[in-house]
């Protein structure tokens, strides 16, 4: 195996003063950073400073970033620019850092001329040189004149100087759809830096999406993977540098999303073969799910035709059971019951537990008890405790000898955890890069309360949702945050219906108005309206669904039956659910939030 | 005057349940909705109970919204569609509407041939019309095959039908930067239904952006007022109806969002000379601003050169002056300090009252003293309390006799408010309506800890800021929300900011990398450095500014130097005042928050 690339992080990625993103830099296991000049600007500590903070911390400054609009201007503007030029190499010695970017030029003023851009930058790698400098020059998608690597390389190699390159940026190479592949045809020597950053694809200007939406790598759209393998090939051995512009982390807590930076590039290394981890293991189920509530869970997985069949040795949470369905009830009196744990089942959870380690998700201390089994956990994103089960995981309930009576409910389907919109892309990633789930496509829809963000992660028998209210600021909707849900499979979602209401399970009644637009629309299945069971159909399939009323606040269940290959989730009943979740809280079910 | 037109407003521009947003409309005053079907479809209240509701509430039904894709399409997929409107058709009967709006085709299997759509609206027209319904159809501006109005209406008028016509809405013509002067061409029993949307000129797709970013008329770019004063000339005489899908109205408290799409229409027909509202007198300056602080602004404001003028007669406030600049302090131990309220000086405050009454801003109850003036005050968007002032408030205060040192302050050169992200765009309609003030273009800024928003509202002697976070959700960052600030204009902003350093100031230091970067670029006045004072400059001129320290946790204070026609407010220089405020409370002065 190649030697681990360095890795290093531009500190526009993170929130915070400079001090703040340093820290958290240095923190998450970075090599170096990349310095941006208003970090600098606004820091009261001088470069001399910053350069000591740096290496104490143990990072280098791999790049500077000052320079905008600098080449092919007329012969008065470029005197102008080697000055400040002059000045920024000063900045530049007491930082300690050789390498500075030179964007192409935005400006009107900048003419198309590439011997003339050519010459200046000769003039200005001359300058650098003398310092001991590098430039390097990078095409932005955006350039005036100058707008793709390969214009750049041109540019670069007829100016033929030994302090000056190029920089290449995934953005502005795959946003504009260019082909990454003659990259490799670039002398190694010749990259002097390399900006790695994903994106979703989105229908808008190429400036306002990679100001504001890149992401990091595996997170987006782009294969990083393919553009990096390029790369690498042609002998670049410089640092992995993010280089991620994104509104949702400039302002969330530099600290995990520093972790969340770095565990991208872990798992881009890793699947370009560069770093070895611990491979994901096979996960074979959910083990169970735990629901931290307000008392009431219990009673309604009763309705459900669940028994509670242990009691935990030392905590005081219980297993309810039914089929293969297993859920942890914790009825601790929390304020707002949520799905606080789910647990799958791995082939090996001890490898399960090295890689998620290896891929710094925070491992959480356990208390053993005696005859208790040594289960090991790690922190979500969002704090969900996710843990890495074997069989022996049960032998820390004391069986109840109770049994279900059964209303046809086969095992966990999926569980559905809304998530806090800063940890939303920080989800998918961790649960794709440590345990191997594979994110479906991110699906938008309207809920009554504001826009929500849908997407999978899922196995063939694993399968997590993650939601996210995309604005969300007031305080007058119900249910801030969205409840989560546990939803079981069934075979007969019909007959599960009929039988959980004759047991007097709290099911959510639909709308006949939903009724009255589906019939008009498909034909449907008989029973949808007399059981308010909801419907959805793909390419693949049919699906059928139905809810319980909220258990406390935050948590509710759902029993589901896949007809052929569906293979959804029913996001398009999602607002229905919700306009039925407050209906029914407003007819008198207990509520903290005012309806 | 011609007679005031109807207004409706979409249920899609609200949030929440159809019955939270059919009352919310009723109570802004709006005599119709346009009803989407999503809204329907999640409501447990029948058709006829959504009339019934909508007649106790003084609401028509004027739009029923449930067809995509109709018109030109092979002869099964019509006959089909037909079946579909029959049943929709039963519905609106049950909710006693008359109108459908039929939106041009985005399906691939849509043909482009003229004659065929027109025959097929003509046969869905010939069932509307027995029912007594009839057909609004509208050209997308992403239809397939018809994307301007001129085409919908070219189909309409081929097709002849009494019961079809055309459905116009601003956002899917303006977007398109189609002239909308041919409008009038159309004959106004032809034009069927009126959607009003105004939008931010954004660089994306239309689709998105008609999605997401729609606003009220008055609160983007377009040019409401000459594209409704076309319809109107056509002869139109149906409702003005909005029609916004925005991201942010959709989940905030659909009550205050009512309010301000009724204002916007207010505003709009008043522009029209449809509506005849109080003229907005002249403002000829602020009165004053307060501030309600932890203890600690009166000595700031001592330190600057102001003097204790007054006690107020009843309550525990106090007012400072120097030159023209008068700030009431209120210490009364908020826990979070902030500008509570900005009195204006209006050569007519009584009308000023009505003209606020009358576009429905909240009147706010005043409990007079004896002896004190009656000052009337009404609530903005985000709750700060704006008096209007003659010149009579004085009278509230018993002299001190105190008169200031002074340190070269002349008055208040504009009250900077930080506004919850809600209420920006709903914040600059109203101070531009209510108050005739002209906001600026928006402008976005990268701030340590997120993205801001920022705009100016001003009239010559009156100016505000209205600043907003624009992502901003976690606990992390400091000053959440951003501190609000009271800035005061000088002559001379080096010597004011030496004279207050010496009196003892708690002037904010400025980091030395910043004035560094700025000789670099820049021919700027010395002493900037020395005095630690901000620098702008504009085409029509230059800006020196300086901060104090926060007085508390959410209010500080700003003294500001125009030179020449500047007209700006430096917000350049946030970011660096932002990190410099951080760092001040790093370094030991009462946080609130962990800094």
């Amino acid at each position: 195996m190649p030697p681990e690339p360095r890795t290093a992080i531009a500190t526009v990625c993170l929130s915070g003063t400079l001090e703040d993103k340093l820290a958290a830099a240095a923190a998450a296991g970075f090599d170096g950073v990349e310095l941006f000049e208003n970090d600098l600007l606004v820091s009261p500590s001088s470069p001399a400073d910053i350069r000591r903070r740096c290496a104490g911390l143990g990072l280098s400054i791999d790049l500077y970033q000052p320079f905008r609009d600098f080449e092919a201007v007329p012969p008065d503007v470029h005197a102008a620019n080697l000055r400040r030029a002059a000045h920024k190499f000063d900045v530049m010695a007491q930082l300690g850092t050789d390498t500075v970017l030179v964007c192409s030029s935005v400006s009107p003023d900048a003419i198309d001329d590439d011997e003339l851009a050519a010459e200046q930058l000769r003039a200005l790698a001359d300058l650098a040189q003398q310092r001991g400098m590098r430039i390097a020059y990078e095409a932005l998608a955006w350039g005036r004149h100058v707008s793709g690597y390969e214009h750049a390389w041109r540019i670069v190699r007829r100016a033929a100087h030994p302090a000056l390159g190029v920089c290449l940026d995934s953005f502005h190479i795959l946003s504009k759809g260019h082909d990454p592949a003659p990259i490799r045809a670039i002398p190694g020597e010749k990259i002097f830096f390399l900006q790695l950053a994903d994106a979703p694809r989105l229908p808008m200007d190429v400036l306002p999406w990679s100001r504001h939406h890149r992401l990091f790598p595996g997170q987006g759209d782009f294969d990083l993977t393919a553009f990096t393998g390029h790369v690498l090939a042609a002998g670049y051995r410089g640092p992995l540098s993010l280089e991620v512009f994104n509104d949702v982390y400039r302002q969330a807590d530099p600290r995990p999303a520093a972790v969340d930076a770095r565990r991208s590039l872990l798992a881009l290394e890793e699947s370009l073969g560069v770093r070895d981890l611990p491979a994901a293991p096979r996960l074979t189920g959910h083990a169970f799910a735990e629901v931290v509530t307000d008392p009431g869970a219990g009673a309604i997985l009763a309705s459900l035709g669940f028994a509670r069949t242990g009691v935990h040795r030392t905590k005081p949470v219980q297993l309810w059971e039914q089929g293969e369905a297993r859920v942890v009830v914790n009825e601790g009196g929390a304020a707002h019951g949520a799905v606080g744990a789910l647990a799958v089942a791995s082939t090996d959870p001890a490898r399960s537990a090295r890689r998620a380690e290896a891929l710094l998700a925070p491992v959480l201390p356990r208390v053993r008890g005696p005859r208790e089994a040594d289960l090991a956990s790690v922190a979500a994103p969002d704090g969900t405790q996710v843990f890495l089960c074997g069989d022996d995981w049960r032998d820390d309930f004391v069986p109840t000898g109770e049994t279900a009576a059964g209303a046809g409910i086969l095992g966990i389907d999926h569980v559905a955890l809304s998530q806090p919109f800063d940890h939303f892309d920080e989800a998918a990633l961790f649960y794709r890069s440590v345990f191997g789930l594979t994110p479906s496509p991110v699906a938008e829809f309207a809920a009554p309360f504001g826009l929500v963000r849908s997407r999978a992660v899922a196995a063939e028998e694993v399968r997590l949702t993650l939601d996210s209210a995309l604005v969300r600021r007031g305080e007058w909707a119900p249910a801030v945050p969205e409840p989560q849900h546990v939803a079981f499979a069934c075979a007969d979602a019909l007959a599960a219906a009929a039988a959980m209401r004759a047991a007097g399970a709290p099911l959510l009644t639909i709308p006949a108005n939903y009724y009255d637009d589906l019939e008009a629309r498909l034909d449907v299945p008989p029973g949808l309206r007399e059981h308010s069971v909801l419907y959805d159909r793909d390419d693949h399939g049919e699906y059928l669904h139905f809810a319980t009323a909220l258990a406390g606040t935050r948590v509710f269940f759902e029993v589901v039956q896949r007809i052929g290959g569906y293979r959804g989730y029913g996001v398009v009943n999602a607002p229905v659910r919700m306009a039925a979740h407050r209906a029914h809280r407003r007819a008198g079910a207990p509520a903290k939030t005012a309806v």
